[in-house]
């Protein structure tokens, strides 16, 4: 269907956006915003709801969502919790589609919280309009410079195939600020469903798996209230992406502390293992790793096979990668007597060719070449499925070594074994001075390189591409 | 006994110092080897060794070692290695106590290799003479502000009590760029043993288990000569100083490749770590967790017991940190009704007070002081024994923020929860902006707290400062 039929569709492109709880001091999150709004560049209308105020950033200001002349899609509320169920019910007769609601003090809060939570969720039963949240940050599309998250935005956010599902508030602000400023991968749509009350997570897996701009989808959940379903939709959607699902409340004391933080019944962590495991989703331990994984599906190919080929500058790397190769389900490629020859050709006579690629020999042979002689080789061999290299970011006081590559000299050697073999994924360990590290990531990873501070992140992101190559199978043969 | 008296002290602490294959050439390594004793200040007598020239850096230099005036300590070599052996049979001759060969084409490069490393082993057997190596980095020391790496040194280094043992060579020097550049700890001493064809990794623990400056050891190794003896050592060694380990070759691709790194014959993984849990030793899985831990040992106690108390600006890292907690073998702190008390008096309302400690609502009670409320009920109660904290690192924008922390603020609320319990250890796990991620951490690590990007990785920490607690208990009542 074309997208704009999607049930979902206007949470995440609004032609028409409300902000309930609208305010003129800077410092308010219903000021931030609608701060966000103007900044990204938001095309739709934008309504600022506030009774005390004519005027808010140029925009005319509403005392009330029933007082606003057109359809609203999306009402974003902020106002305290005792008020938050009058607001919904106005929505309500508003005919506002989806209510995003970012207050916090509902189920997680106590017998209180809950209470008002069943009034606003009353409201809705029985009528089109939906609530996203409460206690969350709720949702960002860069394509459509649309966000409800209260963290400051400075301007247009970066386009990619990242797409996040968080059960939670502030943690969702906290790593979108860490993705927007740190990482250098782009984000398709971001959703943060707090404590779930309506919208779920299943149904925001369905409209992810369906929308062309997301690639890959990363998620965070507490709990899960229809298991099977969430199983059946995920096996469907993960036939086209990968899931990366982090869930916490795994031991007893997480279950305790995920019930007062978003009020969620979690079920026994065994369970939705298995479960994971059935439907292909691809289970990780923190936020980094997830973030690890996350960039490596938006960067690089799946692989074809578990034959793992390194390059290391050190002997150490290469046992350090030799293991953590077998301990991460891949295998350490095999290289033909073709390859071995060539390296051969290229170290000096008391070095033996061998696999993983040492490149220190290979260093005082051919100098900095030597990088991209190995990758080469791993490129070309038919042996190899996916690449692992372990590069050093030197100080440009070194430039003069024969082991010194700089960022521009790795983005070739990169560049052209990806385009000897465009379906082996690369992943790459950098190591050494930090301000070297920087600039050899911000190279490779502008250029779609992922990298990685460990040689064991770096495999455990190839060994995750080649657990989905694999899973997609199983999900395709089980489909046909 | 006094320290000068050790077998290994002059290694350490030389009065004379000889560089074989000195250069003129600022890039070789023999070059680097010279400037970087005169740029960290080196007080011993430095004699660069060249036939070829008559000044190096303003050093008279000397045709061979044997016509060097005076008594020499250490001898570094970094000519080829067919050399080799007859430079170590002029050391020999000269009385040199120890020389530390740079040089790698040994037996890790095959038969050829190997011949070359006998024939330098007969001319030290039954002499006065110890070879540190060969395919090392060498020896770091910055109290003596002496080293024999070839990776450029511009200054002092930073002292501190983390020692560490490795058996590789350029690794060790891209580790040493990464710490010297990137971490905030400070080093007792390193030193890298690459092949071990002579000194082990057992005479230095035993020597670093015994040196003051001493604190924590940090050991990447491939292979054990001796087991038993190294057992023995740590059993000591680990009464008084914890002794991390990572120890490649754990699978059979790596027992391989290790096998054509350092020439080392490995024994089964199992076998060795049964023994590190026999002798207390701590292992990790590679680099990172080496230094995340290293780190660890290095700026705190250790806790008296597995209470850990947390403190997270949201819900959800609550639940990742109770999770972590149980994981990771400690138990999640419960807080005296006094603590839950002075929480509920700074709570809103519509919140309750519990452990984990939610920040979010506390900020909403008491602003950006929540983080020093709660680090000091923490800190004040007795049933904690151990401290995680999760924060939020802004950028400046945002400073009006109730939530709004900067690097000082964290730096005193921090500092005061020391103050109140000295003896409970805290690690800290910092999100968020970039650069403000990297002031707050500058801030807190150069005060002596650990940081860490992701939960799991602070709580980690934590165990294993705990792990060792009760590794030192055993230990001594074994001996007892």
């Amino acid at each position: 269907m074309p997208r704009e039929e999607h049930p979902l569709h206007r949470l995440f492109y609004p032609g028409a956006v409300a902000i309930i709880g609208a305010s003129r001091s800077p410092h308010k999150f219903g000021h931030i915003q609608v701060a966000n709004l103007l900044r990204m560049g938001f095309k739709g209308r934008i309504y600022p709801i506030n009774p005390r105020a004519d005027e808010i950033l140029g925009l005319k200001c509403y005392p009330s969502i029933l007082d606003v002349p057109g359809q609203v899609d999306v009402a974003v509320i902020t106002i305290p919790a005792p008020k938050v169920p009058g607001a919904v019910r106005d929505c309500v007769e508003k005919g506002v589609r989806f209510v995003v609601i970012i207050s916090s003090g509902f189920k997680e809060a106590g017998p209180e919280g809950e209470k008002l939570q069943e009034a606003m969720l009353k409201f809705v039963e029985g009528t089109d309009t939906r609530i996203v949240g409460p206690n969350t940050t709720g949702i960002l599309n860069p394509e459509a410079s649309f966000t409800t998250t209260f963290m400051p935005i400075e301007g247009p956010v970066r386009e990619g195939p990242v797409s996040f599902i968080v059960q939670t508030g502030l943690f969702a602000g906290i790593l979108l600020l860490h993705i927007l400023t740190a990482e250098r991968f782009g984000i398709a749509k971001v959703a943060g469903l707090g404590n779930k009350c309506d919208l779920s997570e299943v149904e925001v897996l369905e409209y992810l798996g369906q929308d062309e701009k997301t690639g890959v989808i990363a998620m965070y959940i507490e709990g899960v209230r229809d298991g099977r379903k969430l199983m059946e939709v995920a096996r469907e959607v993960g036939l086209d992406k990968p899931i990366l699902v982090l869930k916490s409340g795994r031991t007893e004391a997480g279950l305790r502390a995920a019930l007062s933080h978003t009020g969620s019944m979690v079920g026994r962590d065994e369970v939705f293992d298995a479960a994971c495991k059935q439907c292909g989703m691809i289970r990780v331990r923190d936020f980094e790793e997830l973030i690890d994984l996350a960039k490596a599906f938006a960067m690089q190919p799946v692989p074809r096979g578990p034959r793992l080929g390194v390059a290391s500058y050190s002997g150490a790397g290469c046992v350090l990668a030799s293991d953590e190769c077998s301990l991460q389900g891949l295998r350490l490629a095999e290289l033909s007597k073709e390859s071995l020859d060539r390296l051969a050709k290229a170290l000096p006579p008391w070095a033996r060719a061998g696999h993983p690629i040492d490149l220190e020999p290979l260093h005082e042979g051919v100098g900095p070449d030597a990088y991209g002689l190995a990758l080469e080789v791993l490129a070309s061999d038919p042996g190899v499925d996916a690449i692992m290299a372990n590069i050093m970011a030197l100080p440009e006081g070194l430039m003069w070594a024969t082991f010194y590559a700089g960022p521009d000299d790795f983005l070739r050697y990169f560049s052209s074994a990806r385009k000897l073999a465009p379906h082996k994924p690369i992943a790459i360990c950098v190591g050494g001075d930090k301000e070297a590290v920087e600039a050899v990531v911000s190279a490779l990873e502008g250029a779609g390189f992922p990298t990685y501070p460990s040689i064991s992140r770096a495999i455990r992101a190839l060994s995750a591409l080649y657990a989905y190559s694999s899973i997609r199978e199983k999900l395709a043969r089980r489909k046909a």
